[in-house]
């Protein structure tokens, strides 16, 4: 492993220190890895050693090209001064993507705290978006302005091109509210973007890795938090593919839960936006109407008494995909392929949403 | 083990399953057991074998025991019917806690997808509220219309008497969209309840345990999936206590992640609540102002750019604990001491909320 | 599930039960199930409610049948008493294998202490061999007779026909010495025959699953012990294969280690064994000769000073496959081929072992 | 973390790299980490890369300050050269204990294949012993010839000196044959010396960290192979203690599982090494007449019929503690005290072993 440390900002006492991993040889069938960048928190006062090396060993023990960020903190940290600083470390990982020999396309950022902030904004906010980001009790909302007046709420950028997330944080967290996690998943889940979230139980803020050599024996935290580091290892596999021959493995998990995203209807796309698009009404009204009429399952739902009406049940029907509502409503394979065909011949561009 | 099906209402077909472990002997430490209540998913349509018995087994392995309810259905299912059952099932469970041996303030209730809508009314809107709720893929908003119209949305139900939960689901389900979750979450923290949750990234609808047994091997589910079994275990042992010579170990979690629902103010009292209370808001204000002025960080604190001013501070505090505030503060054990003990003196009456 | 005690004999207080779980409805790809047979300890004076019902449970949550045979125990033990009622549940598991829907050629065994005793001799002396055989800190060997005098040694009984096992044990068990399951798989290895096996670091005998729920909160014991229950769970997938469509998948680990047993040799025979056979033995010496004298390697390899010599690494190469060593060898895939097909024409007919 | 490379031998290319991680500061409880020392396999003919720095990760991530030794290979692989590299590595780690701010009684030795073996030959052999040794598929015994003939046989080497074990490796291991575990397991439970053992049903040889990173995704090898690495740290904190506020806690786990290896007898001894005292013998075998005769169970345990009778109980009791078989026999805790303060004056000069 190659040891480098990069300065980005002399004045502001910016870092980047680069953990580089060796590809061939032995390790034959790896010519570049994935790359994970780390933001420690520290209510940006401070960037934390309790989140700087030690979270760097996990995504190396994974094969990670590993990168930590020391941003401007106390009066360097004016925003935005630290989403730059961010800016300018990711440019320059996905330029030297040849050199450190790593895939510019499945770099991931992972912060915690105010560096979980800066992840948020980074999801959110940057030129550079990550294709991943891991949020250690982060915070995302506007509670940010306890540590920094000038920080934006990174909940209310959420937005389309916001990549696939993984948040973690306890319970009881007492600096940081747990609203901040919640209110974030609401924002991804709004916008269909994937996600993993783990909230556990109880436990401090600040737990880091969880490890003994962080968090002191006697530390109170559920016996279940550090289980948040494999999760996301497992869970970048599925967002980036894992190592193999040739190149990474197709990823199991997309950007979207859906495919309301892409510049076609097809059968991923939910029934509320295909019902926008004014052709995707017409051709999906007269085929839902016929299959609910029509039912499968008429005896048990026909009548009435608590079994479910067509009404409440289009309305849940809105939030799925066309593929789903057809297999729950038992449309046979000629007909979902009939109407993927002919959806996919409509351009998404919906009159209203 | 003994087994035992006792009808509840022959005429809806409701049932109560009962796997009843010994006590004594050789598990001599034993004298009675916590217990679980299993509300099988099926879209008050059916209640699913998949959700039934291999959900007990874990438990009973943990060493619960385990009912299973099967509650009305069908053209049965109108509400309050199935919420009936739950009542029945949960008075007599409790009203037998000496002849079944177990503790009736120890009764859990899990259930699944429209098991889990029951679970979440049951923790909600019951009189017989369970100690605890683990939630699965649980129905818990107002979609639940879409199988059942006369049931009520349980999000808006979530009081101060609402339950520790457990939550789980997987991001893709295509059946019970995982706003769900979010905003079942929400509301739990908004009312300062204990819980635990976990989102996956992927899988379909009705996974339940997860086992090959219940979950065909090529099914698309994130391998983190399963783990939810074992981790409610251990979150069931933070909020009950566990098995011990002389009933049951104290809780590690408990009711309420803060004081905010106790009769008289305390340190563990948010500054939020604080504030509402005219003798509270006298006490506290004149502390904190001092300590905010007199802060331990000056140097770095102090000279405005970018370093945190009181207000936005204020507002993030209003969140917190005093005790947490004051830790984080750098208040002294006296000063802390001094505050409790006139804290404690005051009724948590406050003006507004 | 449904339930049912047998009694086997009464004179002898033998019993038999049953833990029978459906097959098919919501179960749809599983028409039967592989079933397992539990042994529980009690130095032959006894049969341990925490090594029988505990135990069942997760083998039922895996998907397994489960039997719980109480067999003959303190006058009534007298060798071979016990080892009859093994017989006589196992030919009736069996023999019910329709109308109890599980399989009969993957029902394993599994014995704790003196009931891991008994669990050796059905792997080892029975006429009804189990298909795998889970191993709790057993008795395995002579030290059986400080509980049961009459009772043989079945670590000299390990034979052929001795199917896979998975042996745990903690090191500083103090009632059976760790040298029980040593000696057990020393046995295994010589006999060729597929085995896993976990020896933790500490703790006390009759730990049964370590559930909180048998062995109480204060027990000093490692912490990993309890894995040996979901890695038992994980081997017998592997031994057995997975539920799937139609019937079980193939087993990834065979009965065997090696090619040794079969009728007609093989590349999958060890070096060792084919040069037992004189045909074997005047085929391959002419190629192992060829090979180690032009090898690959020749710069490193052939210079004496500290590098292999021929005569050490063919002692070595006994122990390993014929394909192992041509593969180390660097044999090509034509040479490979053309030396399995000479092979597979030679009966497997030892001069000496 | 800072990374250090320093030549050991520049004749024969041997290096020591460190890892040494920071203490104090914000790791306020730690001002000394235990460390461990990695010792790659590659048949003394290379030092592979696939077992360095990705074996360096976890116990980095655990705290601990880690060193990678390459030895002498290849011509320079004569024994007792590589023992000598690590002789000189071992000395040099606890030389600069305290420079390299570590604790010198906790080093833990690493070694993979023939790097196993260069572990077993320091845990057996060497002047420098580790304080703990993990050995992963380790060539322990006399197979070592077949790469390199000079070399010794470690398994013949173990004697009381021995320090504590963790063993692990796959059944199916295609280059070193089992035994060489199993064998060596066998001479650590002949010497009363601590040890873990993990043995997988199936996995070829050379899986490291069986991290993608270092193995393909096709391999076929037990999904429960990546456990040893959390199992090993688990293992290390039972025999070092953990990090915690002064120094490190207790160890759990001692050296000999017994205490036939101290200068006065006592209750931790084995009855048989207290019968090979006479002055032990005498005490003994007066009590455990005693015990044996008016034994608490004589209703069960007397009358003949495959009940337990002295002779043989005997032979097993001699492999237990004094203390175990008081326990075992029903001894009150005055008699129990009795024998302990009597044995702890009695000099351990056995007559006879």
């Amino acid at each position: 492993m190659r040891t480098e440390t990069i300065v980005l900002n002399r004045k502001r006492n910016v870092t980047l220190t680069a953990y580089l991993q060796e590809v061939g040889g032995e390790f034959w069938y790896i010519s570049r890895r994935p790359a994970i960048l780390i933001l420690p928190g520290g209510g940006y006062q401070m960037c934390s050693d309790r989140e700087a090396d030690p979270v760097a060993f996990p995504y190396l023990k994974a094969g990670y090209q590993v990168f930590i960020l020391r941003y401007s903190v106390k009066q360097d940290a004016v925003w935005p001064n630290p989403l730059q600083d961010y800016e300018q470390a990711m440019a320059l990982i996905r330029g030297n993507a040849k050199k450190w020999t790593l895939y510019p396309d499945k770099v991931a950022v992972i912060g915690f705290s105010a560096g979980g902030h800066l992840a948020c904004a980074a999801a959110t906010l940057s030129e550079n978006r990550p294709n991943a980001a891991i949020l250690g009790y982060a915070v995302a909302g506007s509670d940010v302005r306890g540590c920094l007046p000038s920080a934006p709420d990174t909940v209310a950028a959420v937005d389309e091109r916001t990549c696939p997330c993984f948040l973690f944080a306890t319970r009881t967290d007492g600096v940081v509210p747990i609203d901040n996690s919640i209110r974030f998943m609401e924002a991804l889940a709004k916008h269909d973007i994937s996600f993993e979230s783990h909230i556990y139980s109880y436990g401090p803020h600040g737990f880091s890795t969880c490890d003994l050599s962080v968090q002191h024996p006697s530390t109170e935290i559920s016996a279940r938090v550090p289980h948040w580091v494999e999760d996301s290892i497992g869970w970048l596999g599925e967002v980036f593919g894992i190592l193999s021959d040739d190149g990474m493995s197709e990823p199991i998990c997309g950007h979207y839960v859906n495919g309301n995203h892409e510049p076609y209807l097809s059968l991923d796309c939910t029934v509320g936006r295909i019902l926008c698009v004014p052709a995707g009404r017409k051709l999906s009204e007269g085929i839902l109407d016929g299959l609910l009429r029509g039912g499968t399952d008429g005896a048990d739902g026909a009548d009435g008494n608590g079994a479910p009406s067509a009404d409440p049940m289009m309305e849940l029907g809105k939030k799925l995909t066309m593929r789903e509502v057809l297999s729950y409503l038992g449309a046979d394979a000629e007909t979902a392929e009939r109407i993927r065909e002919q959806l996919e011949r409509i351009p998404n561009r919906p009159m209203e949403v």
